[in-house]
């Protein structure tokens, strides 16, 4: 992939001589390799890590992988290439010809002509053994080599693949892409759940705040993300997001990741359950057009039957429902709940897993949630005697609510009576500006990335769909 | 954009029955209107905000804008269609058609039929007036309005098309991505400049911290992207760094963009100065290419004659010299420095702009620096009298040094040796493993993205190229 280049060993300034580059190697990844449709002896050379080895009387048998792909490339050579190097962990780099491979197993291998081992692997000492399938809560303990089995290399090219396919579903849709900050001194949605940023070292003076205000980790970019729909009528954020919640729980984690859009001149609900409908399902379908053997890995030995599940989904349209009738369809529900279902009462993990297979799996929307529920900014459906506000969540099989979004109060004089109620006028005066010089309906949406990936993969536990999980009492690395 | 969607009034589960959706209307984004080729009267609708009014005897004109380009659509129709509510800042919804337009400023207008006023604005009190050019230093102080202003605009959407860019070289090109974590228990590179991290409530066991070990914000993914190329060979993140600096400087912030890459079996520099140059000259042509109107804005307005240095970076092959020829250099310059250039100590911004100045304002690689300057993990040249690592730094026009990388120490025993040294073998011994089990010759670079975009737009402060700028004393939002 690299080409070589010169470097001047004498001093050249202002030159405008071009410099001479050599050609590139013939260098290919093992994904190249494998695609490679010519195999009528292409001299290449491929580097990578030693999966399997089979040495037989004659022949020697390498299976080396180099991350591009699930698949491993077989090299073949004579066995008196063998070594006591040639190890499951070790590094090498190997030459020679690539042919078609007499086997069904696979299309092409690489007759080699040189192995080099370029790093060897302490057989003993690594926790990753060869041909076991370690239990996904063994590999947590080794976050820094965990990457290295055929399950989290899988999931961590999916998760890669995700975030390339969400970016162009949002730009191909003419959404402008916005870092929305990290630090904030807004601190209004979670109270008790924040993170709060300080200089670790001595740098400020005593008395006053690095920032001058208290600032903390940001819990959703949304609020500045309105600031920015009201420039470029649709924008979108993909960035990390922070919880301090006390919680061992398999969806929740310390840091994960949030898409969240923002549209203006969205109108009702229809107008944002569609874009997420569009999102999930176009996302989707490109990984399971660009990564079919990482996603078959899961869906045979993580979470079997997954396969139809995300079918079904896929396949049919997303449901919607009001909050008050999944309160119906609870209440008259013969499972006992360990949280009582009722009117005004926020839906519990088991209420949403509950109408998941109430729905028959597919995805559904439950909108209008109880005003008092809801944080200040979501639009006031002016309704009675119980009275709601314009929310709606998404509701999937595997991890329950996947997506949260509400239309937005963008009405002047509502939105400062809800903050003059809370005694936040004056910290939200910007906010309220955005409603003073040319406000317009709008409403938006965010979606925990990590529990996506759980939902199409069948994936349990959050912690393993994210390279380096933090949660309540580890941060390892 | 947005099609409608039946909301089921009725309660239907487990239905195969589609749900009928509405064509979606004819709403245009102004990009897509000014584009159109169809001018023979297609009915449209557009929304947006109001950036002109001007009201002839007959006719009025209003050019609406919605942030999907530089340039506004202009509406004509009757002069009694005019109100005091059509002011500049206002929004709007306007449906009419879309016809050639006679004047030579633009292709296509609206023929207004009707114009419906979404939401005044109060002209008086926006801080941003009516065909006025603002400094720059002006709009800071309004980070949730100044994104309405045409240069702002601009700004923000080349970030965005910045952002898609780099992710598309290097998808393209065979990395994974990986989301390398923010909040982090390593504090390696930045002693005294680091933020903890911290619950701001008292959630946690007083005497134990919520991560069991004190947790700080990331300066940089590269230690966790080693660990990931050990998997994947090539991988890269973009994402938020922090740094505590008290600095008021135009080349800093607390909170900051990183594009960093990490590159298996790279065996020299050279390998890792072709991807950087790539990287620039790549992402910076498709700006160029998709970005043309609001790159130009920026080189009129902001950065007259920027235009031809930009042209003339990437039309030369960078440069290359070493450390060692770049003190010589300083020595022997006639400019008078703050400090004096030295074999052994760091160059400083000035030393920086001087040796791109001596270049022609090309961008010049400067490698192989005094192994005492550099962290643990560079590569050590094992030359000497004068004792060098494989580190090199990329100094550009504007900003000076624009992106930093090394080749890491691979070998266990010279890196196990320098841990020892430092008194940091256990807390690295997860650093150390990767040399353990298939260590290969790797490196990688990081790229402040802030300081590309400054450095391609001629941007002088970097507070004006990221949405909510966060910096010493200052964390507005």
């Amino acid at each position: 992939m690299l080409g070589a280049r010169c470097l001047f060993r004498a001093l050249r300034f202002c030159s405008s001589v071009p410099c001479p580059r050599h050609k590139p190697s013939s260098k290919l990844s093992v994904r190249d390799a494998l695609r490679s449709q010519n195999t009528s002896g292409e001299r290449v050379k491929v580097q990578g890590w030693i999966r399997s080895v089979r040495s037989q009387k004659e022949v020697l048998f390498l299976h080396v992988n180099d991350g591009s792909s699930l698949e491993s490339l077989q090299v073949v050579t004579d066995s008196s290439f063998d070594s006591k190097e040639l190890v499951f962990g070790s590094s090498v780099e190997v030459q020679g010809q690539l042919v078609k491979s007499p086997s069904k197993r696979q299309n092409v291998e690489l007759k080699a002509e040189k192995i080099e081992v370029i790093g060897n692997c302490d057989a003993k000492a690594f926790p990753i053994k060869y041909k076991e399938r370690h239990p996904l809560e063994y590999l947590r303990k080794y976050p820094h080599l965990r990457c290295r089995t055929n399950v989290l290399g899988s999931i961590l090219r999916i998760r890669s693949e995700a975030t390339a396919a969400i970016h162009s579903f949002f730009k191909d849709n003419g959404f402008v892409h916005i870092h929305t900050p990290v630090i904030t001194s807004n601190d209004c949605e979670g109270a008790g759940e924040l993170f709060q940023v300080e200089p670790s070292s001595k740098i400020k003076v005593p008395e006053e705040n690095f920032f001058n205000v208290p600032a903390f980790l940001t819990v959703s970019g949304q609020l500045h993300l309105e600031v920015m729909s009201g420039a470029f009528t649709q924008v979108f954020t993909f960035g990390p997001t922070f919880r301090a919640e006390n919680s061992q729980s398999r969806r929740h984690l310390a840091e994960f990741y949030m898409v969240e859009a923002e549209i203006c001149f969205a109108e009702n609900l229809q107008n944002l359950m569609q874009v997420i409908e569009d999102l999930f399902k176009a996302t989707t379908m490109i990984i399971l057009s660009n990564c079919p053997e990482d996603v078959e890995l899961c869906h045979k030995f993580i979470a079997p039957g997954h396969k139809d599940r995300l079918e079904h989904m896929l396949k049919n349209n997303f449901l919607i429902i009001s909050y008050m009738e999944a309160i119906e369809i609870l209440k008259k529900a013969s499972q006992n709940f360990t949280f009582t279902p009722e009117w005004g009462v926020d839906l519990q993990t088991e209420h949403e897993k509950y109408l998941v297979k109430h729905c028959g799996n597919i995805p559904v929307f439950v909108t209008n949630y109880p005003l008092a529920l809801k944080p200040f900014y979501m639009r006031d459906n002016e309704d009675g005697p119980q009275h709601t506000v314009a929310a709606v969540d998404l509701l999937v099989p595997v991890v329950g609510e996947l997506f949260g979004g509400s239309l937005r109060e963008e009405r002047y004089h509502i939105l400062e009576q809800r903050l003059a109620r809370l005694g936040l006028t004056e910290v939200y005066q910007w906010y309220l500006d955005l409603r003073r010089f040319g406000s317009v309906p709008h409403g938006g949406f965010g979606m925990g990335f990590e529990r996506y990936l759980q939902c199409i993969l069948g994936i349990d536990n959050i912690k393993d769909v994210i390279p380096f999980p933090r949660f309540t009492h580890s941060c390892i690395l």
